[in-house]
């Protein structure tokens, strides 16, 4: 790939009228909310940084940026590796320029390692979501032959500004000239999507390089606005829709029942333990992601105050998931998550999650079915990611009966403590019970995963459920430790 | 201060009970779009984790949550010290608990130093700031004798907590108790202000210690509650509004001129000069702050683009500040300029900013004359601490008559390219001449400081304003850069 001619049909252009051009486009992206992502990567000295200065210099400032990744922190790294670059992917309207990106890490990591594929499936995963939000992915890579990065160097000293420009690596990429060709060949053509190619520019010439570039994003943004106005005109791809024809939650044997002795007897000791299991995952440094699903009034609530009372409150959060705000709703549906995640050895309890995407987003139509069809790939994808970093991932699902809904409906209107729980929208949602019943049914069958399986618990019985959550999580968060000790040995 | 008598009001109620009293004025905080800040201090090893266990433990956890402070990474200690507390406070209508803040890093200080007494005022400006934006601010301090601090670590490492509960602070701390003591009641005594006083609660009995809290937090909330109340009911504190009597704009000399050639002649040199001065402060690891304001069509951006034309896209940044969004508009103002500062060596450009409180939000009416008179010593605090971080602040002023400005409306409606920038509201503005007038002239009077000049920029010609913005940049950045070097020796 690194070979590849890169045609000079720039040329006869200026960059400044290409840059004009390129804002122009950038005004129209703006108004029809397109978000744009530019990947810049490259050798070391390689004249990014000049390149940079020729794309953005006409565009207006307040609808772009450039996001600068030095090699990750420690604290980065208490999170899943794609999780920087979920918290900055660009909103709608923005054209954001990532000056290095997870192909740095991943050009670093060896080529054949499971660290490496694992990366790359997330790479994958990232750009294919933006890409289907209707986001315009460039990537460019510029190359250069080891003469021309030599010289760069020494430019660069030569101007004194060798503390600033010339790091390490530089120095390392040069030496061994044939062996990072090698890997970023390798890297390119591992990562070189039919929705987001790789466009090589040539370094020998940083000006026409630019132009090269200006020119390849004028291209890709007119791609992109004609995109977007096909999905305005109703024009989404169909996808073909998976029916499965189990019901799980019609399965349920909601009579179960716990005696309030039986609950009293066995509550404190299942807290105390459930909260020392907190405390070995934080000193194993294992994140934990629970997550809790169910209809209105199930008791979700509840079970999740029951389940974390004797864990420290400093290690545990809960997200209350509503509708996504006005900023959240700028960008991919998974930001707000991403940015909600625990760092290693920390609890994030989602009552609601990212399963509204195929339920209330579904039922309520704020989804596509192209959209919400598309989710049942990423909501496993995602989750796998937080499973392949360490976490304990579960997913409970409380389920009640229409006649016990409408119960615990009135209760909450009769209790001026308990009111503000019960709003208008729960009552709507009642009304179209029977199609949230059918999106659940789906939803539970075909994203239960063994990493990510789904807990289905029968909530009739407030005390059974109690009960039941705390010791399918003591039970789940032994054995995640063990596994884990097992592969550590 | 630390001997203070914690009288046990709250020994007959049960904390169940208490936290549900606190979970009902949470509702109504939440209602009023209150925020509420509590900060959690004390000796380690005192049992602040059971103590915020009990305090949120009936609390909504969608408004709610805790945030834990470690000590500060590198990262944190490349803005002024306050930004990470300043990024951290409450929304409207949520309560949040700080586990350790500011005040860990205070009391570590050395008492009598610089950096002692310049964290103190960036604390006592901070807590000031949010209790006149209605927030609640409760500081609770938990004191506990050389021997339960003790009897506490011992009870920790005999349950197998070692590991996470105790650090080498903790033991640090045992050791030397009276010395600590004596620094935190210095730093209590030195911290203890009307508006946001110190509540000491005795670990002794930590149950007891939860009740205190969680009582004074009742007592806090419902103060709160009756300022927001009196606030709805426009019962603003009156402030006495200060009016100068110099008129800085109209002594500016607006036919100053610069050739065509004279400008070709000098700007890419300066332009060079510009950006390896950037490249300097880079360096020597000073941030920048540039403010541009002016009038409508003035030419900030344009000069704002030549300035920056040669320096590196990656180590500047340009913010342009419009009105705050609605997500913004549920913080402190200042919260949105906080998330926008430059960590050390890179330069933030404002085009408006913080000064929009004192003139479009004055002139609109967007904020009160109580606020906008406020913000008259907040703008200089903030800006202080900037400098006293060692930045470089900067605050340009372009300014055009009123038929110059007419002229460039025209011109933009006529022009393709530049029509974005021309909108409805400029036009209204515009009408509102004098009234932007009056507020502008009083807040160049009022906030320009040595550690933070306005620099005014006749702008009628735009050669002239683009040479005298470069020129005063690179002689203002010399001069800082020279200074710094004088104290470095």
């Amino acid at each position: 790939m690194l070979e590849q001619d890169t045609a000079k049909k720039y040329s006869e252009f200026k960059v400044k009228e290409l840059g004009i051009k390129l804002a122009r486009l950038g005004r129209i992206v703006e108004h029809l909310e397109i978000p744009v992502l530019i990947v810049l990567e490259g050798w070391e000295s390689s004249g990014r940084g000049e390149i940079i200065y020729n794309i953005v210099r006409e565009l207006n400032p307040k609808f772009y940026d450039v996001k600068v990744f030095e090699p990750l922190s420690e604290k980065e790294k208490a999170y899943p590796e794609m999780t920087p670059y979920w918290n900055a992917i660009p909103e709608k309207s923005h054209i954001r320029l990532f000056d290095r990106s997870y192909y740095y890490e991943l050009f670093n990591h060896k080529e054949a390692s499971a660290a490496y594929d694992l990366l790359k499936q997330g790479i994958e995963n990232y750009e294919k979501a933006l890409y289907d939000d209707y986001t315009v992915v460039v990537k460019f890579f510029v190359n250069v032959t080891e003469k021309t990065q030599r010289e760069n160097m020494e430019a660069l000293i030569d101007d004194g500004y060798e503390q600033v420009y010339v790091e390490k690596l530089d120095r390392e990429q040069n030496k061994h000239y044939e062996a990072y060709a090698k890997r970023f060949e390798h890297g390119l053509e591992a990562t070189n999507y039919s929705f987001a190619p790789w466009h090589i520019l040539d370094g020998a010439d940083v000006k026409e390089a630019s132009k090269e570039a200006l020119g390849i994003l004028i291209d890709q943004l007119q791609i992109g606005i004609e995109r977007m106005l096909r999905r305005r005109e109703g024009g989404m791809r169909l996808v073909r829709h998976y029916q499965g024809d189990r019901h799980p939650l019609a399965e349920l044997d909601l009579t179960k029942t716990l005696s309030e002795d039986d609950y009293d007897a066995q509550l404190k000791d299942l807290q105390k333990d459930a909260a020392d299991l907190q405390l070995k995952l934080f000193m194993a440094k294992v994140p934990t992601v629970l997550v809790f699903e169910g209809v209105d009034a199930a008791g979700k609530d509840g079970s999740i105050e029951r389940l974390i009372k004797r864990m420290d409150p400093r290690m545990v959060k809960v997200h209350a998931i509503s509708a996504p705000s006005a900023e959240e709703n700028r960008y991919h549906y998974l930001w707000r998550f991403y940015k909600r995640l625990p760092e290693d050895g920390k609890m994030s309890v989602f009552s609601r999650s990212w399963y509204g995407r195929v339920m209330v987003e579904r039922v309520e139509g704020f989804a596509e079915k192209n959209e919400w069809e598309r989710a049942y790939k990423e909501l496993p994808q995602f989750e796998k990611e937080l499973y392949d970093h360490g976490a304990l991932v579960l997913k409970y699902f409380v389920m009640i009966d229409k006649d016990t809904q409408l119960t615990r409906f009135e209760d909450r209107e009769d209790d001026p403590d308990k009111q503000y729980k019960i709003t208008e929208e729960d009552w709507r949602n009642r009304n179209k019970w029977d199609d949230y019943i059918e999106a659940m049914d789906e939803m539970l069958e075909r994203t239960h995963r063994d990493y990510a399986p789904w807990i289905l618990v029968e909530g009739n019985d407030k005390n059974y459920a109690r009960i039941k959550v705390l010791k399918t999580f003591i039970q789940q968060a032994k054995a995640h430790l063990k596994a884990r000790e097992g592969k550590d040995k």
